[in-house]
């Protein structure tokens, strides 16, 4: 029987960083009950994005996190949109080239990841953010 | 019950710019009549993107629009791909960046996006398109 | 009758370029006797990735490889996470801009996809690679 489920948690970030989901998205699967679906989630910031990489090494979280810095640098004299602080513009920028929603795919219980994958929250902005993120699940009990 | 649905838009664009699909994809979703589901974004073309971004402050588009430009700037020097003009090729990198395809969460007949958030096409060619996105939603009635 | 369908794919690779899915995502599609649906796709590794692009020029999968190749140098002095090669960490990066999952719509058995649309593995690394792609479709019989 085909069902739905959703849950929208929140996420206190405190400066640029990536926040492992991970737990928090499999706990809600389990609570959900469903073996097979597809769960879609959404980051209701424009701030912050989404994101699935290495859950290895920390060092390629620091190198992510520098790559995008000085793609989009933190410079009021590199943008209009400047009212929000230095980082507000480039945070819309790095969101736009991660994601804010990604869909991710359920399997006998369990999201669909490689060994190596985490799903991330990346933190854009500089100053402590409460983030909240909807989960969404449809499948089969 | 769970159905699905299906509509395909037509975006006449002219030149590079977000447009706004909210007001369209927000009707689609209430003729729907499907209070809970999962609604899948396509853009038909791989020179135009679709985004999900600050609804706000304009200035966060046409910064967003600069930095593109400049990432992927419109020149033939800079590529091997360059009969169908200098903003073609850069077209396909941006487009690459961003999102051909989206999936949103809609709960209570209303699509699951942030107070801040709105769902744009960003075209990326400099003249008139006519662009196609496909809208394609399963959900519960 | 909602229905799901799963499939787990290899792809071999062989260096840095793009190939093409949209064969074996066809085929899936058919051989799962889903009329209408959403097909979600999962690459299970961080550095390699998927998007839709132009399928006509290859001078514009040419662009597009050198496009990421400057963005994101093969160079162990960029970066901190240097061990697994040079061409690990950014590897990650142009995972990171693309796609790690895609969701496309299933209509009349067909995957919507516009006439100059196809959906590429983008291999990042230099080595032969084994690379699994999740496909998971949800649609009626």
């Amino acid at each position: 029987m085909f069902i739905q489920r959703f849950e929208e948690i929140t996420i206190l970030t405190n400066g640029v960083n990536l926040i492992s989901l991970t737990d928090s998205i499999e706990k809600f699967v389990k609570s959900s009950e469903i073996v097979n679906g597809i769960l879609n989630l959404s980051i209701l910031h424009t701030s912050a994005s989404l994101i699935i990489q290495e859950n290895a090494d920390p060092d390629v979280q620091k190198d992510l996190i520098n790559f995008y810095d000085k793609l989009a640098p933190m410079s009021n004299d590199l943008y209009i949109h400047s009212t929000e602080g230095k980082d507000d513009m480039p945070s819309h920028i790095k969101s736009s080239l991660t994601n804010t929603n990604l869909a991710v795919s359920i399997k006998d219980y369990k999201v669909q990841l490689g060994t190596w994958q985490g799903i991330f929250l990346f933190e854009h902005r500089l100053e402590r953010q409460k983030r909240k993120v909807f989960l969404h699940i449809i499948g089969e009990k």
